[in-house]
């Protein structure tokens, strides 16, 4: 895409009314638009980064046998009601609304009762059990304060899967096949390293530990305990001595860690479907409950994660794999020759299949370069009166030094992918 | 995709509590489930239909230089009051809800406001209009009966692009632009001959019509007169002698027709851009009022004419564009050679880049041949005893004969794309 085309600009200001450095960078690079506290639109580059972002996690879900559907925000109170869920005393943080005729509706918070419900129809016969199902979704939740830009929205992006097994064992496997294509979406955005599986509190139906993924960052709001070798981490909301016990953890390979819950999964047991009166007939003819699991990733949490982790003082910088452009071609000058060798370059990269965010505003140089730096596109491409037919400057945001390549080199270079 | 895995099935009975027909074979063919009147979650071959109307309009709205953002639902209430439509006196289709603290919130039903807000920063100066910006969102809005299915939702997907201008000349280019760009979404989606540009009113902002695309149906809300020949009509609401005249439209020339509503445009003049105190600066550095258009396709809707305007008495008949798979691969039988010649042409075909849903259950050949009707996939291929090396039995969804097809023919067949 053409700078001179795209609509939104940098800001040299940081926005007064933001203390999240994610939606201060994301606001000033003009990737998002705040409508409210903890809600964000997303202008044309921040749409491709949260688009790449949901598409990662798309593949890892599909690769695993996940089937996309998209539930609706609008819910049925009845629905809510059954598994008591409903009344504000039980949960807190509904956005609630009415029809014409004054019947009550929620506001899509999360999607476990719908999704059973959807699947009543379906899922009768022991032969049609295993499933997973996901969707990638906005929810809204009630927050009583928003002010950690993307990283808690009151409006957010989410990717939700839930499976359904038909015993424990079965469960089990499908549980840990995700924790597995959890670990490859962390990966593929950059953060493989700094992520680790975190037990924490199981919640209300299980006797056992839930499991959080938790990205190791001083921003982050949970304190966890990372067991670096063994790449496994406890929360400290659940760290006692018997749990560490239980886990197989020792006290003395502990290391004390702020992190970002990037992802967590639970097991449901069969609380939802026999609450909704959602069971399966086993191959004897025996009615059974049905054993849930839900997997969640937040979309837009994961972005302004991005964001802020890796982001340096001159503004973003995103890994390869969710940048809005992998290149930012910046032509110095308005010489005919320049113009045409920038414009032809823009053209062979397009052709090659590299996204381009080409500069060619009429603005100096070091403007161009440090708009650059703040929107976090990977590489820098320099075309110039110097530039000569074969040989571009190039230079990668996380490095200080460019160096001139060849054509081949470039290519080379730039399709080199996740 | 195998249909053994697919967690959906098709049912025998039509749903007793849907009178509109797209919505009766949809939820018959498991595409969407319906979570109360107007308001469907689309399951994974519904899904799919959806995000290929999306794409298509997707990139004709780009191909035209439209650049892609996602406003939010929720809204805050003091963009409404500028431009006077919060009061429910005023508007009296609004969801509203809370937050926490009380203050009063829109869920999203349109977006002119939002737009026009978030652009503010970025259209101050005559260089960086005109500008063209569209989103593919979730609108809300609370019809008093949602007895039409897909074709009237409660919660549905919309494409609405709104353009901005310097001059009244600028904008008149850029509103016959998106009106070529429609033309090719209609013709694309095979609704191409039997959609027409429907002269309409012009709502409140202009003195203008407004321009409505309607698809002749039965099935239609809508009286319009139809020049066939000018391939042109007029709503019902507008027929007056003097609008004919005009138009430049003659009565003798036109017939009438029921119509479903697929597509609007409007011209707002700068009612929203002068209300939300958004301005350019022309290049003598004087203040201008910016002029806008906004451009509505409704995607969910599509997916529910589609269906209805195709069906016949077996079921649904996707158009090739947005059918969730090209073909229905019916394996016959379980013999061994059957299984595995089924099975290598469901891998070939996909490594082609076909997308086949293929019938590997356990059922009868007559349930397979059902399904692959009321599913509406172009094309059903059959696998069984019979079949040779090289020779497949191929129908189209649209005829009753069947033919014989070497694997080449079949290739050649299925890539010829819209």
């Amino acid at each position: 895409m053409r700078l001179s085309q795209l609509f939104t600009k940098t800001s040299k200001t940081t926005p007064a009314d933001e203390t999240a450095r994610n939606a201060q960078l994301l606001i000033q690079a003009g990737y998002v638009h705040k409508e409210m506290a903890g809600v964000y639109a997303y202008l044309p580059l921040g749409k491709k980064v949260l688009d790449n972002i949901a598409q990662i996690v798309r593949e890892e879900m599909n690769a695993i046998g996940g089937q996309e559907v998209q539930m609706t925000v609008l819910q049925p109170r009845e629905l809510w009601e059954k598994t008591d869920r409903w009344d504000d005393k039980k949960v807190d943080n509904w956005f609630k609304t009415k029809l014409a005729n004054g019947t009550e509706l929620g506001v899509g918070l999360t999607h476990e009762e719908p999704i059973v419900d959807a699947l009543k129809d379906f899922v009768g016969s022991y032969k049609s059990l295993p499933v997973y199902v996901y969707q990638i979704q906005t929810k809204f939740r009630n927050e009583l304060r928003a002010k950690s830009g993307l990283l808690r929205g009151r409006e957010f992006a989410m990717k939700d899967m839930y499976s359904m097994a038909r015993t424990q064992a079965e469960h089990d496997k499908l549980y840990e096949q995700v924790v597995e294509a959890y670990g490859r979406v962390y990966k593929r955005l950059g953060i493989g390293d700094a992520t680790y599986r975190t037990f924490a509190d199981g919640g209300i139906f299980t006797s056992k530990f839930s499991d959080e993924f938790q990205t190791i960052s001083e921003i982050g709001e949970d304190t966890i305990y990372v067991d670096e070798s063994k790449k496994l981490a406890i929360n400290k909301e659940i760290y006692t001595d018997e749990n560490l016990a239980k886990l197989g953890l020792n006290k003395a390979d502990l290391v004390e860690k702020r992190g970002v819950e990037v992802g967590n999964i639970f097991s449901l047991e069969s609380k939802y479907t026999d609450a909704l009166d959602v069971y399966y007939t086993d191959d004897k003819g025996a009615q059974q409950s049905i054993i849930m699991g839900c997997y969640g990733i937040g979309i837009s949490r994961l972005m302004g994660l991005l964001a802020e982790h890796f982001a340096d003082d001159k503004g973003l910088v995103w890994p390869e794999a969710v940048a809005p452009a992998k290149v930012y071609l910046a032509r110095l000058g308005d010489a005919p020759e320049v113009v045409k060798q920038a414009d032809e370059l823009y053209e062979w990269l397009g052709k090659a299949g590299v996204e381009v965010l080409y500069d060619d505003r009429d603005v100096r140089a070091g403007e161009k370069f440090a708009d650059a730096d703040l929107l976090g596109i990977p590489y820098r491409l320099v075309v110039s009166a110097k530039t000569t037919a074969d040989s571009y400057e190039l230079k990668a945001r996380t490095t200080d030094d460019s160096k001139q390549v060849s054509g081949d080199e470039l290519l080379k270079l730039l399709q080199i992918t996740d």
